[in-house]
């Protein structure tokens, strides 16, 4: 599992042979099932965690049953809850996995030491802090300002291939629209074609 | 105005008298009039703005007129639009005054210089970035899962001074709901008092 995320970081980051396997020996490596989870909401968050291979998502669970998607990452991306990793406050979300999959985590202790020993890595980090500032303050913007139709058109547009990995009530439950709406709204969009 | 500034920030970052010095001789201070702008859709942005005195916001204005609140910024706050700065693409959204304002700004490449010279400025920066991406993330939750009476009573709680300083029919274009849902909304919690 490390190995894909060694390819991955030597893209994206400026790190020396050295510096990567100080980062693998601070890694743990999991294999997930289906619907394992990696946290539950209500726990602190502690971990930073690579998707090498599968699908995971954010989510937060409503007193009634409903599930809201803050964020879907496939493979050679990262999730967590950063503020609850960041404060040690108990988290909004849970993270489980929507395939088996396989991830790579690192501690927030680890992580601290990493940064500050690794200039490389802390610059990537700073950007994906910022990258991941803008794609929320875009999709919020998306959130309040687009029709539900609209909505989904973006969807398809950045994710292409998540459409056939995730069932449709997990879109509509990333979107913020009802599975009704949503399904309307792909009936409509058959027969136009 | 730079002294509204220096108070604000010797309480928030480590900075001693020389640092705060040389961001004060690259700092520009404006006043602005209500409804004068400081950035136009389609503009790069090309400062990061902090407002001592008056109120701004950032929104992204429809083809059909329509105005979509993305941030209120109070006195003692910033505002940008974060991923213009960085990338020097063209902003998607407006930043303008709501109340008489008086601002501080600095210049991206100033900036740059001020954090790379200012560990204490730095450290403040990241946290900043941070703070703002828990906020965006927080408010897309918010945005996908709580009801509009939800989403204003929720307002309410986090900013009960704004209410006073904006008109309503913004508040609504900052939920995201229609002006006629939020009257319904308030007509009825007058009815419950």
């Amino acid at each position: 599992m490390f190995s894909g995320f060694e390819t991955y970081i030597k893209e994206q980051a400026n790190l020396n042979d050295h510096e990567v396997q100080l980062m693998r020996s601070m890694a743990v490596e999991r294999s997930l099932r289906r619907r394992e989870f990696l946290l539950q909401q209500g726990q602190v968050c502690r971990y930073k965690i690579f998707i090498t291979k599968g699908l995971l998502r954010a989510y937060s669970a409503g007193g009634d049953g409903s599930e809201h998607i803050v964020q879907f990452s496939p493979e050679n991306s990262w999730i967590t809850d950063p503020e609850s990793l960041d404060k040690g406050s108990p988290s909004n979300s849970n993270i489980d996995a929507l395939e088996p999959s396989e991830v790579v985590l690192w501690t927030k202790k680890d992580l601290h030491y990493l940064a500050a020993n690794i200039p490389g890595l802390k610059a990537y980090f700073d950007k994906l802090i910022s990258r991941s500032s803008y794609m929320f303050r875009q999709r919020l913007l998306s959130a309040i300002s687009l029709t539900a139709e609209e909505k989904y058109e973006e969807f398809i547009k950045k994710f292409p291939h998540l459409l056939e990995r995730v069932p449709l009530h997990m879109v509509a439950s990333y979107l913020g629209v009802t599975r009704e709406t949503l399904s309307r709204i792909r009936r409509t969009q058959l027969i136009r074609k």
